[in-house]
């Protein structure tokens, strides 16, 4: 999975539209808010799209980070819409990573952004239609429910956060509760909502978040939840290696899903040289390892 | 807290700019998806305002509700700004509630949308610029403190998700864990988040979201967060009474914030009659008898 977090800061030169360093001449710095909204949001998606076509087809997706896009307001909105175009024209996944979750009547309202529409008196409205969008389990699984079954009538997924990949997690989600860590509650919980929707090849459409930090777990939420997709953020960045995932692909070499974001896009920061080119081969490089280890 | 949670189905026709019912004529249901989408918001936003207009002086703030704007997507978002600028030309104050919480290089995203600015090539874009926010805080201490910081340089509070309103939050957020329910782990991290932010009058900018449907927990919880104001959805359409809220207002008559979504806007629906005079004398009734409580 091809993590895409535009920083507006941070943009590939080819997308400001600047000189090679992506600078943008002084006159055009400080144009008035909303058009500076618009600009940043109309060069973040044209480093999305460079993106995308630069690494997209080492990746089986992409996954779409909402809070960087919402913080250009509306024309950032715009921006997530034509990324999650972007990435469908390639023939790749897209997954909204938002984590929303809330009482049942809101959930339903965040299902319909997702993967639903929503009726006006104007007509039907449709929402981003992506593929699998990431919830937060903590209301509870009668607050998940408006969002596992509108996936399931949009043949969507839905990926629960049960392992979380930054630190302070462990505070949380490993804590007792009371016989076992809560992490463990969070993946019956999957396990159960995911219960009528395994498909054929043995795979639910109810997944779960399990953060690559933490592999020493990863053996055990397998086991509780053994038709789950495991969403795997963590890599590279944040400290995780592949090498670790053995266990999540241990039913299916489509059991896990690696998904990365600094270590792709910005590998040509550190590497030197074309961003493009260097997220090309990072993505690569990602796809062969994780995929000589789930076929292995 | 006059909460908007907008449904583009059961708008107030007046917003709608239909017949006396809200219905549109025929020819003009079935516009092309976008131009749909920008009705709809449009609407939305009429219909915030009338509520604002209509309501909002028995009010202290309104709490919008993301996820009922972002299904109408890019002019979704664009509604909700207008909507929480129609708040603010009232004088009141205006919460996002999004119950937000990710990773904390995403929770710096977030923060940037919803009360700081980004910088791009083009300038610093503001975000929401809003007094409040909801946070989801089961990532841990590490993935609020991004949102904690922001709100404090913005002089903006956050109300962190301790006990949600919603039935099916007793399996997770009530869960021994070990020695006490996963709410008062919740309830400890919002209060020592909220340590240094103690201002004048005892309260924290950290507050907490606790639902006024179980109002047998808000006293140990109230022991547990002195100084945090809390946010009390569950008030009517879910169930709750504000007579049970009295230990939330022990130490402050601002201690506590009844926020009404429903049982505002939609009184017209069950008593009849004009939905603004309607939602203004429900909010008028909710205000005297919150007020005669926080106040006694």
């Amino acid at each position: 999975m091809l993590g895409l977090d535009p920083d507006p800061g941070t943009l590939w030169p080819v997308a400001v539209g600047g000189d090679e360093a992506g600078e943008v001449p002084e006159g055009e710095r400080d144009a008035p808010a909303s058009r500076s909204a618009e600009r940043a949001a109309a060069a973040v998606e044209r480093h999305c799209r460079a993106a995308i076509e630069a690494a997209g087809r080492a990746c089986v997706g992409v996954k779409l980070q909402l809070a960087c896009f919402e913080r250009l307001g509306a024309p950032g909105w715009s921006a997530l819409e034509l990324a999650a175009h972007a990435a469908r024209e390639q023939g790749l996944l897209v997954i909204a990573d938002g984590k929303r979750g809330d009482v049942p009547a809101t959930a339903t309202a965040y299902a319909q952004a997702l993967v639903g529409t929503v009726a006006t008196p104007f007509g039907e409205v449709p929402g981003l239609g992506v593929d699998a969008f990431t919830a937060n389990p903590l209301l509870g699984v009668d607050a998940l429910a408006p969002l596992v079954e509108a996936a399931a009538s949009a043949r969507a997924g839905v990926f629960c956060l049960v392992r979380t990949s930054n630190p302070g997690a462990a505070a949380v989600q490993d804590r007792p509760s009371p016989d076992r860590p809560l992490h463990e509650v969070l993946a019956g919980m999957v396990h159960e909502l995911g219960r009528g929707t395994v498909g054929e090849h043995g795979l639910a459409s109810v997944g779960a978040v399990t953060g690559a930090t933490r592999p020493d777990l990863l053996a055990r939420l397998r086991q509780l939840m053994p038709h789950a997709v495991l969403l795997l953020p963590g890599i590279g960045a944040q400290g995780g290696t592949v090498d670790a995932l053995r266990p999540v692909f241990a039913h299916h070499p489509a059991g896990g899903l690696v998904t990365a974001s600094r270590s792709i896009v910005d590998a040509g920061r550190a590497a030197g040289g074309d961003p493009a080119s260097a997220a090309a081969h990072a993505a690569e490089e990602l796809r062969e390892r994780t995929w000589a280890l789930a076929s292995s």
